[in-house]
């Protein structure tokens, strides 16, 4: 029996391990890598180019994050990278290395597991950043939990640094998961585009990093654009204003709001797993392919047009 | 209603958070701090005292590694900070952070998921560690994965460097864990200081750094003693034979194994969740405190009394 046609009970934890090592390419590494040591000790040791250190830690739930129906282990791999990357990114931080924990039921097929691996390690590849660890236990149901750690630039970006007169603009697309969500919750798997959104975020990295010189705060927009634009205005003590104007309904999610009577602005405003960017910037200093949704004034909160935001501030994990 | 009456979903995500920030006391932070960006923004920024930096992580999920039934949330907390404290120190470094992604069900009391919070902070304050980060989620049973990051000393300590001729020697229990899981797994709950054993390992970490100048190998004994000492034995390139008469079994496990009809060396010989560490030393420098319990030589693999093992060789998580 080869592995691909294996449970991970019939293979074994151990021998999970070492097929999930050899997807990752980290048991032999090269004089130039910065891991020093890799997977199989205690633990891992990477060379930063800082004493200074990010880190983030993201989880993922089957049947809360991902159903196994329409997503791929390929899929959740590259999500929960991308998750997790972003968040390093976001602080103006360059990504180094993840580690893994992985929840696998026993009947699961190791082709399954090896995919999160392998989707882990296409996103990870992107900015050269290594997945250097991990622990494999057994759970009723997929669990991915990736911690990334990155370097900082010179000057940390939070979320606290959004001056009044800034505007506020967004990097990625938004809605476009949270739709592709709505059309397979409702058992369809076409518009693709949509569902594809869902399946796996599409971060264009150099996009972010083209803000690091000038953002004065930044953030991944992973609650909802209101809900994070929210976080950005409490942590600046300022107030942000979002002009829907500015916010291009694409016309997959017109179409889709159409088809479900659902205002796709909802989506725009509320959806989180683009993994989209916001950024507050001086107004002649907003970089290229950025999009200016609106205005930091003094104040606290988030407006819509003017009003508070009637609906769903953005996605809540905890159903009442 | 008090927090303390409510579940995680009365309570909300962002209630949540903002609770299990208030335990971790991470939220304020003095001018001596190593926290440089602490929880609410993408990433937790950690002043570190080397560029080189440890990095393990460890998953503990409900009714695999313990039950709410007979573990507390104070036992669980204690428990995961423990096994990843323990993977840092085993390499010869010093924690400094960790983070935390909980995945709770939806009717959890949230006293529940404060008590793991309480029992990660217990355990990382005998260290002077800090946990600085997190991610909530939803999940059907409890899950809690913990990331420990560490500064190494100038010397890294692996598995490799164990050295025929050496003499190899533990610190802190074996068995007890496994002996009270044992207990606690037919319903009983006495005797205390077994189940006791099972729900938070007790760590001399004062011992573990007594090892550092001398060790040439050290590895915590998480798989249990025979695995951890075949997978030293397999880094290293040698052979350790351990010598079970250097094994005291302690009261508690001889009567326990008198009363379940099992053979308390086999608790001793592989039951992982006490945290013991397992080191290769010259014979002239074993730190005072550790137990010499077997020799190095060449070959490969671990023989008890001169022969193989027969028996389970550690705890698998994936039952065939």
């Amino acid at each position: 029996m080869s592995p691909s046609d294996m449970t991970v009970s019939q293979l074994g934890e151990f021998g999970l391990i070492d097929a999930l090592t050899e997807v990752l390419g980290t048991s032999e590494l090269g004089p130039d890598s910065v891991v020093l040591v890799g997977p199989g000790d205690d633990a891992a040791v990477v060379q930063m180019s800082d004493s200074r250190m990010v880190i983030s830690t993201d989880a993922m739930v089957e049947n809360v994050h991902f159903k196994r129906a329409w997503s791929s282990g390929i899929d959740v791999g590259v999500r929960v990278a991308a998750a997790n990357l972003s968040d390093i990114v976001a602080m103006g931080a360059h990504p180094t290395a993840l580690v893994v924990a992985l929840g696998v039921p026993s009947d699961l097929p190791v082709e399954w597991a090896l995919d999160v691996a392998r989707g882990m390690k296409k996103e990870a590849d992107r900015l050269n950043v290594v997945v250097v660890g991990g622990d494999v236990v057994a759970s009723p149901i997929i669990s991915v939990t990736v911690t990334a750690i990155g370097a900082p630039r010179e000057r940390i970006i939070t979320r606290a640094g959004a001056q009044v007169g800034d505007v506020v603009a967004v990097a990625g697309r938004l809605g476009w998961a949270a739709a592709g969500l709505a059309v397979a919750t409702r058992g369809f798997s076409s518009p693709r585009v949509l569902v594809d959104a869902h399946r796996q975020p599409v971060i264009d990295y150099d996009l972010i990093q083209s803000a690091f010189d000038h953002a004065h705060a930044l953030c991944d927009v992973s609650d909802g654009l209101v809900a994070d634009a929210s976080h950005m205005a409490k942590a600046s003590q300022v107030q942000i204003n979002i002009t829907t104007e500015a916010l291009a309904i694409a016309d997959p999610l017109r179409d889709m709001g159409l088809a479900l009577t659902e205002n796709p602005m909802n989506w725009i405003l509320t959806g989180g797993d683009d993994h989209a960017f916001l950024g507050a910037f001086d107004e002649a200093n907003v970089p290229t392919g950025w999009t200016v949704v609106g205005q930091v004034v003094s104040g606290s909160g988030v407006t819509v047009d003017g009003s508070a935001f009637i609906g769903p501030a953005g996605h809540t994990h905890f159903a009442q």
